[in-house]
């Protein structure tokens, strides 16, 4: 299908009540963004926050948007990559917040990825104790996942998202657009947590990826529309059932366990979140298998689909007491159990209680190349 | 009547739906939290957040109670004055509570008066994106307005309560007793809030104070929680009608607008929250009668109130052209509308948008002794 026949626009809400939003998703329609935004704000001013990057490709025709749609824009940068999810960037946002005089008549605007809409929705959610907050995700992790049920938050030195809020945005802004300018490692790594949600709640869904995974990923418009509508659908039923993660919202944790592990052993850096879920995710299945919760040929199903997507399924070359360590640390949890979340089969996940050791045992990792020191074990790419 | 024979405790309820709460007050009742807080949050450990004064008066007796419920207890203390009410506190409470392995099981207890509430409120309400939360206030405007209603916080440098959440918390916790160390300064300034929380909401109460100011300043058992109770009760309605500050709420800022200016002009030092919006509240019930609003004799009846708790109720003696433009800045709106809380009449406050100059028309100050600068300026005490 050509860029001519565009599809039509797909809408759906988050039902939270008196919180409920829409989100709105569509190719090329950043520039239908402000009326939309000034209608869910009632703001009459809009500080949108982003990356330089981000900044310069789509800031200016979002700006003429909220413009023409009465109100005054301004946009606070900052720096890209995870490491401006910190406190001090919050201290430089509320100060940039006091500048240009916002208010709780103001809307604080998140166009980016998923760390811009943490970083920018707590501040949003902590400014004035709380004001209007609009996701705008240019990323396919941020369309389908961060935007999506109002988790916002910063890192601390000591720890990734230790410090947050829940504060939902009054609006999520879909243009499937801005995925042509992001890199193919980004776009592969967010359609890792496509597969995820699949893959813990529908086995139809995941069905349609297997069918459909090239087309997603080339952005062809009806198949990418298609599954970004079905992606979030699936996170808003999540987050409606369980807006504060007291339970079945435990199930997005899919692959984190080990994922969280691999992020920590290659020191949050030369692996994006989306890639060591694919891993986790894929040593999650293996798992449920072979502790007999998932039947045989599940964990292939998912091993071949984020192959496909071009991710790595294999864990990184750490020794296992490495790995334990991660698990164990996570929650400070070394000998306590943990809630793992394992398949049942492809479109169903469940919680099971298991010890770092029932998680990964002896055997359980890829036979070591060689014994070398931890800090030389990067990953190869 | 003697502490032998000591009244009942009393106890009411925040009415918040999933969120409600109960509100104890009792005398010498400290040695029974532990239970009822383990009972509200369900914790395994207690962090308790306070100052190093009242740590060592209080501290030990609930480290105690909160054993004796069954919870490891830690203390944490932050330097005693409103100055540790900003953001670089709340990174050590972070830090403080991840040394001692907080995690959502946890409660975070505020052991003080109103600063230790803001600021321990806050850490509780971001940390982990939320964890239980316990007000112990054992400030008399603690008691009857701070701890009560989920309005937590710090200042930045440029502006006060700037940053914050609305985080409710599972229990308030009064034991009346820790005001017998309470200076006497700080006793009347809190006794502010409570003519304050009558002058705006009930008449009859009003008259009670009348009657009971000095068996209440000198803790007289039965009148004191007596005046507890109302107060809290008034803090309860107006909190349970409009959790958000949206409405009715504001009638709680009856005083705040001179008050905030007084405390701005004296770059809030020398002058207590309470003083403040003394002399704030006795301006504005003036300005009401002025303003035929309220019937001749309200604003008498305020001052001789305050008064008789030793409260200064003339505005310090700074130039209306100060007075003007700390009005204006404090929402950044000088020449716009403010909303000015109002009285009616005892017991009924509104609200009315007016301009500064209309808050403050020329000659509403008392004249002026002499012309000096405003660093000199400061409060004779």
């Amino acid at each position: 299908m050509s860029r001519n026949s565009q599809p039509a626009e797909r809408s759906l809400t988050v039902p939270l009540e008196s919180r409920s939003y829409p989100i709105r998703i569509g190719l090329g329609n950043l520039q239908d963004a402000g009326s939309e935004i000034a209608r869910r704000t009632k703001a009459t001013q809009a500080v949108v926050i982003t990356v330089p990057e981000v900044g310069r490709r789509y800031g200016a025709k979002l700006a003429r948007s909220l413009k023409d749609a009465g109100m005054r824009p301004h946009r606070i940068e900052v720096p890209d990559g995870d490491a401006s999810k910190n406190l001090r960037q919050v201290k430089r946002l509320y100060n940039a917040l006091i500048d240009v005089g916002a208010d709780r008549s103001s809307a604080v605007i998140a166009l980016g990825g998923g760390m811009v809409g943490d970083l920018a929705g707590f501040a949003a959610a902590s400014y004035l104790r709380g004001v209007p907050f609009v996701q705008v995700p240019t990323t396919l992790l941020g369309m389908i996942d961060s935007s999506i049920g109002g988790k916002v938050g910063v890192n601390l030195a000591r720890g990734k998202n230790l410090v947050g809020a829940f504060h939902q945005p009054r609006l999520v802004w879909i243009d499937a657009d801005t995925l042509v300018t992001l890199p193919a490692r980004q776009r592969a790594a967010g359609f890792a947590e496509i597969v995820k949600a699949a893959a813990l709640w529908d086995a139809e869904f995941f069905g349609d990826l297997e069918r459909d995974v090239d087309d997603v990923l080339s952005l062809q418009p009806e198949a990418l529309l298609a599954t970004l509508q079905r992606a979030c659908e699936i996170k808003v039923e999540i987050v409606a059932r369980d807006e504060r993660e007291a339970g079945v919202r435990k199930l997005l944790n899919l692959g984190h366990t080990l994922g969280h592990a691999v992020e920590a052993l290659h020191g949050y850096k030369k692996v994006l979140h989306g890639e060591a879920v694919a891993m986790g995710m894929a040593f999650a299945a293996r798992r449920s298998e072979q502790l007999e919760l998932a039947p045989e040929g599940t964990a292939d199903r998912v091993r071949a689909l984020l192959e496909r997507a071009g991710l790595r399924t294999e864990l990184p070359d750490f020794p296992r007491a490495d790995y334990l360590r991660a698990i164990g640390t996570d929650k400070k949890r070394r000998d306590q159990h943990i809630q793992f979340i394992a398949l049942r089969r492809i479109g169903k996940a469940e919680t099971v209680s298991l010890t770092p050791a029932q998680i990964l045992p002896a055997g359980a990792l890829p036979r070591r190349k060689k014994a070398r020191p931890v800090k030389a074990a990067g990953r190869k790419r």
